[in-house]
């Protein structure tokens, strides 16, 4: 098996002590060591999302989605969806799924929604709930501006739902000072853990709601997850114990060694030197200034490049496996990842991959290495 | 941390080969090394169940049942549920939470279903689904009549889902030909893998039958799973692939060093050599002789021991770690797992650790060890 480096848009390369703190004896989900774990768990995670309630689910980004939204709409209740890409119409499903009257509402070519633009949706509409994807796996748009929304979302008597799957880690987020309602995500993105773990923080407005919320699923039925963890730290069903040995590994780089500011400032710094490198080369992404994610970052290709010939390129000269295009992008562009566990190297032959798809001017490459070290 | 051997109803002690295959290098899960793991997979899962159908979660074995239900039980429907235990109690919380009608049949203590009494049961509700946990984890209740059960439920017009969570690995089973309808599974028990995947196989009646129910949820939609599947060896969200390289491992293991056949009788043998030793010793085991698990051992505590100290001694003097009691047996019982990865000396220290409990005559544990290597 060979070891490429992942720049996906998720999985991503973990820490060598990640990687192999998965290999630790199983332990009883029920007794001491387990408890112990999930204590230092949670307590990490409930920094990462600024929020005293966290459940930790066994399942992917897409389940805690399913989670959220479970909880947190009633079937019938109608529920504004910011459309931004692939992951936003999942979210569209999981809604109708599961009951909700959905409607969408489309932003700019390559941008989110402003706070004006939603309070005129809400207004219009009389939703009392909006799902936003704060970062668009599959197009590369991110809203900083999550407290606007919040803020605007209450003022509409209306809750906001976050999906940050491919955001926390790569964005600073805290649910209770940005008064966001609830917030799903997973381990295996900007968290650098392996994928299987997936999340759901909330605050107090939605805790309220959900007690009033009628029941759709046992699996995801967050205040059960609540109720274990305040009584026991433990999970209503069997954790995937080897992947939280991971999770715990990595959140401890991230919290303790790294610092999550200093984190963030890792994604944000090669997010930007991706960027650059592909505009100062004359080229185009995706997303227009403003809107641009940290950890996602989505070149439109050069005419007569297609992403499967940029790929093979990245994967057997760069050593390098970056993601297709997806959604209405899926012909034109590639995705790049810039989270996980990569050396400096990693940096420069990302950018020297871009460099030679657009034909990027001499020099390119070390000036950005340059501006890219310093802002670390 | 302390290695302890781990005999419990689940998760389980890993053969070091399972253990260390967690730490290979993370993959894309849209990308061909990806999908070569899946194939493999797929072919062992489909050889395990006896089925053509299998869809792979990154969840829980509740999560598993919680997918049989939505996908195999209308809103409304009536659903017949052998009532065993803890997790046939749980199989009942999620049909209602599913919207479906739920009734309880309760066979006679320490005892399953006949087919007679399922017939029985039928004709007076007339339901149209029935759900029995094959191997109930929290009483040591094992079906081995699964085949005549599906017959039944069939001449009433009615499905068989299976709950075979603790069963699959431990017994023999083949969903097409014992007929079987659904069969739920998960990766942490009889499989000898980490805990955080799970399976749902299913036949011909069930799969067409599911084209007419209802979806309830995005996450546990089987058909997307088979779809993905046959397109193309994915998943429809991110799967939790290090414990797939850890199943994958796990199952090389099962199927063609040990053979599926000697996998069993591995669990029958010593499981019988411990319900052996305690009624050898005088002592009582709950399920009825016939009723009895290959994978989980469940002895009636003599009178003034508790379950905690039995525990502690197991944990403390022999290095296993046992299972509590569980359901109405909780204060009375512990619970002894006989699946995972173990070396000779654990089965001689699990009858030990009963002899001590039950006061065995001298040379009983040696006698019983003689018999258990015969068996294997």
């Amino acid at each position: 098996m060979r070891r490429l480096q992942l720049l996906l848009p998720g999985p991503v390369s973990l820490h060598p002590e990640v990687e192999l703190s998965q290999a630790l004896p199983m332990i009883n989900h029920r007794g001491p060591e387990f408890r112990e774990l999930m204590r230092e768990l949670t307590s990490k995670l409930q920094k990462l999302f600024g929020a005293e309630r966290v459940a930790l689910l066994t399942a992917s980004g897409t389940g805690a989605v399913e989670a959220m939204v479970a909880n947190f709409v009633e079937r019938g209740e109608k529920l504004l969806i910011i459309q931004t890409g692939t992951f936003s119409d999942r979210m569209a499903k999981i809604a109708e799924v599961l009951g909700a009257e959905v409607e969408l509402v489309e932003p700019a070519e390559g941008e989110g929604i402003t706070a004006e633009e939603l309070d005129d949706a809400l207004k219009r509409s009389k939703a009392s709930a909006v799902g936003v994807v704060a970062n668009e796996t599959s197009t590369g748009v991110v809203h900083k501006n999550l407290q606007e929304l919040a803020r605007v979302a209450h003022e509409n008597d209306a809750l906001l739902l976050v999906d940050a799957v491919s955001y926390l880690g790569g964005h600073p987020l805290d649910v209770e000072s940005m008064e966001l309602d609830a917030v799903a995500s997973a381990s295996q993105k900007a968290l650098m853990a392996p994928p299987g773990l997936a999340f759901v923080a909330w605050g107090e407005r939605a805790a309220e709601k959900m007690k009033n919320v009628k029941k759709k699923s046992v699996y995801w039925d967050l205040e059960s997850y609540e109720k274990f963890y305040l009584e026991k730290y433990e999970t209503p069903a069997t954790p995937a114990v080897s992947l939280m040995y991971a999770l715990n590994k990595s959140l401890d780089i991230i919290i303790n060694e790294v610092g999550i500011n200093g984190w963030i400032r890792r994604h944000a710094a090669f997010a930007e030197a991706l960027n650059e490198l592909v505009e100062r080369a004359g080229g185009r992404v995706y997303p227009k200034r403003g809107w641009r994610s940290n950890t996602i970052v989505v070149p439109i290709l050069p005419e007569g490049v297609k992403p499967s010939e940029a790929r093979a390129l990245a994967r057997e000269r760069w050593g390098i496996d970056v993601g297709g295009g997806a959604w209405k992008l899926k012909e034109v562009s590639i995705r790049i990842g810039t989270m996980g566990w990569y050396e400096e190297d990693v940096v420069y032959r990302a950018l020297s991959f871009l460099a030679e798809i657009y034909k990027a001017p001499k020099g390119l490459v070390e000036e950005l290495m340059e501006e890219y070290k310093s802002k670390l």
